[in-house]
């Protein structure tokens, strides 16, 4: 790609970027970023892209569309069709984050043949808009571009990857009231969890954008712990294997 | 080490072992591989550790100390002097598991440099048997051995290795239920649930094995989670913040 313009809130990401070769010019704004683009992708929290989508509109050049990568959608969708980018706009979200923030954490290969989801507005342009998002992904980066429902999508996701966040926080912080210390953990307490590492900032932006289906997938989890813990007590031997078995069963039918 | 004498259960492990040098010698009984030994390491699950316990100790030569790896001392530690080794054993326990289980899931440098807990039996025999334990693990894997009480290693554990196998585990059963694919899956999910693949057999015997413990630190996770999923449905973006800035904050302090 000849062209690749950056912009951050955080000066020092921008010039990261820039010596990296990840970007070939740093703008001075957001919007002037996005007036000579072709493609606009919009790589913020949830409520950040909300926000920029209304000046992203009006600073955006004839022809040019716009995206974003953010963990919820329909929020966002609606906020972009408000902004009058029913025609422009396609919401994406590459199931490829760790926990880590920033150009710090970013690598060429982290995107390279993800899975992709990505949301049209329901417009006819919107329609033409997510194909063009989807063949970016495709082209430049081998992902695979699913397309989805934007309120399927956060409905999914909920499950699939805002409730391991939820139990991974939700346990690190009772390990943090019980009191304990880093030496006392083997590699499986520090993999169940690293998720809690993940920005504060930018997680409370998802969980109050999707907040109902991520409450209601919470309270699923807390009640089957409490069955987990009601057998442990019980001391029933075969359906305590039993439960283990079908959650061994079904995690390792996510490696095949 | 000369002289290195397995025995499996499973005989294709054995000679897997063999194959690989990581044993000089395979027997054809635990209690004859005991036989000749100066050090015996019982490496199974809990209850068969603690059944192998009087086998062993009728077999043992003059001398020899014996020792394990399970993830639950108190038990073993019981059932050790009950089988008449308390001045002869002393149970160990390396921070250093996968969710994998036997010699596939081996590797040379496993327990290298790991955190080994190690639990005398209390006579001044056991304290013997503990610094010949300790010393094994500190000469031969450059382990850092950390003496303690079984009791005390026992409830320690159950939050910082049993609860994180019971949340992985819950998640995944969760998870299951709802039906969700292999592909729906990020790298942030892979990783809450990884421990959910663990040995249902090993983990069904550990969850028993401490169970008071393991169901008490269940209910403060579950507690916690809940709260969690109070803040979510309330919309409390401040209470929120700081509820995963807390997370954060002890799970960034173990990776130091």
């Amino acid at each position: 790609m000849p062209r690749v313009v950056g912009y951050s809130p955080e000066r020092r990401e921008g010039i990261a970027a820039l010596k990296a070769g990840a970007i070939t010019e740093m703008a001075d704004s957001a919007t002037s970023a996005a007036s000579s683009a072709d493609l606009v992708v919009i790589a913020a929290p949830p409520a950040a892209t909300v926000q920029l989508l209304p000046r992203i509109s009006r600073a955006l050049g004839a022809g040019a569309i716009v995206t974003d990568v953010a963990s919820v959608k329909a929020p966002i969708v609606a906020a972009a069709v408000a902004a009058g980018l029913a025609d422009r706009f396609a919401g994406a979200h590459p199931l490829a984050g760790t926990h880590g923030t920033g150009f710090d954490h970013a690598s060429p290969d982290r995107l390279r043949g993800c899975v992709v989801y990505v949301c049209a507005t329901g417009s006819d342009g919107g329609e033409r808009a997510a194909r063009g998002v989807s063949g970016f992904w495709q082209d430049t980066l081998d992902a695979s571009a699913v397309r989805i429902d934007a309120g399927a999508h956060d409905r999914q996701l909920a499950w699939t990857s805002h409730l391991p966040q939820a139990v991974a926080s939700a346990l690190a912080h009772a390990l943090a009231e019980r009191g304990l210390g880093p030496l006392t953990f083997g590699s499986g307490g520090l993999d169940t969890t690293r998720l809690a590492a993940s920005s504060p900032e930018l997680w409370t932006d998802i969980f109050l954008q999707n907040a109902a289906p991520v409450a209601e997938a919470l309270d699923a989890a807390q009640a089957d712990a409490g069955r987990l813990a009601a057998l442990i007590r019980a001391g029933d031997r075969a359906a305590l294997r039993d439960y283990l078995d079908a959650a061994a069963i079904f995690r390792r039918g996510l490696d095949r």
